[in-house]
């Protein structure tokens, strides 16, 4: 079975079972899945519509969440279905990659849980339009290598592009060859990997942040 | 450009670039990328020739290489290029799901760092010939979960479905709804998911494993 079948019965299948779960569980109408508006990831600051439920009994993730290293985590952007899940990390900040706004409920849920916001606006649209500013990367670096702000979400709309392109320069902080660092965003960015992001990260220079990398971030002094 | 494109440039560009740097930074022959003879994953029992490289300057990561949670690291068969990045880890074990034996040059590498190898040989081949075995999966967990082992470094050949296997069912012991369990399956295994690695994951039965569960793994309690 190929991923493309694999993926059209996974999406096809989940959201009823998670639908059926709430029925059984909650019993409720107004429980069941809202649909919460997003910005899309065109990069034409269009918005798209996410469907998207909470169940008590587990917890859901944003889409393309990982853990970057201790206290650093990523993804796209979260909804609320999302923020008992976050909460459960006990963030101290997010590292929000995209010039939008912020959701007034997003900003609600930060405020209730003590979060607070970096934003750092960053145009999403593919080259040859728009480049990566690498001064807007450097100082959202610094926001990440700071551990007074762990634990921390870095997210863009999708956590695939800005997101990866954040990461991929974390990672030549820690001295990850650039295979290594290639391999680690096209995992999450798949069919929609650019190459121009690859070339950003590979050109970034990380002299200047070299003296903000705590020792406690390099594996080899932290244990 | 489409990820296939990304990718020919991507492997035809790096091996290239990282040999010139050998060049330029060592400048000699025996520091060349060396083939290395690892299990193929097709299951098949075959095998098949890794060139992989090591750089003095930067950390060579085994291929689909993810910190899975603090402590816990997933990835596909290290190489020797790799030996060093898995030495900066601090590892104290490694949970090896193949039945092959460990190299001779792995297993020495072992022994000078002081990592225990826990070896659970699940067969790689696909269904309808062999199904995963629940309760081998099981014994596996129960070594990740146990922190005296960690850091420990989970892996099979790529990284992709016995390693997938085992970190879908750690992520429903921590709660993780399954569309987040397969996201991140698909995520590591991209064109070569397997149904039945998602169906194994979604039946597999945690309430052996849960009363396993240090209160330290679950996010909410670990802040």
């Amino acid at each position: 079975m190929k991923v493309e079948e694999l993926q059209f019965e996974f999406n096809h299948l989940l959201p009823q079972q998670r639908q059926n779960k709430e029925k059984t569980h909650l019993g409720v109408a107004e429980l069941s899945p809202s649909p919460v508006v997003c910005p899309d990831d065109d990069g034409d600051g269009g918005f798209e519509t996410v469907i998207d439920g909470e169940d008590e009994d587990c917890f859901v993730q944003p889409m393309n969440f990982a853990m970057v290293d201790n206290g650093i985590f990523r993804s796209g952007f979260p909804q609320p279905a999302n923020f008992s899940f976050l909460k459960s990390l006990g963030l101290r900040s997010i590292v929000y990659l995209c010039p939008e706004p912020y959701p007034e409920e997003s900003l609600e849920f930060l405020k209730s849980s003590g979060i607070k916001l970096h934003q750092f606006g960053i145009d999403g649209r593919k080259e040859p339009f728009v480049s990566i500013p690498e001064d807007t990367v450097c100082e959202a670096l610094r926001v990440v290598l700071d551990p007074k702000n762990h634990p921390v979400l870095i997210h863009c709309k999708r956590g695939k592009h800005r997101t990866g392109c954040v990461v991929g320069c974390f990672r030549k902080l820690q001295k990850w060859c650039l295979s290594s660092v290639f391999d680690e965003y096209i995992r999450f960015a798949a069919a929609k990997a650019r190459i121009s992001d690859l070339r950003f990260v590979e050109s970034f220079d990380i002299s200047s942040l070299s003296a903000h990398l705590p020792l406690s971030f390099t594996f080899s002094q932290r244990r």
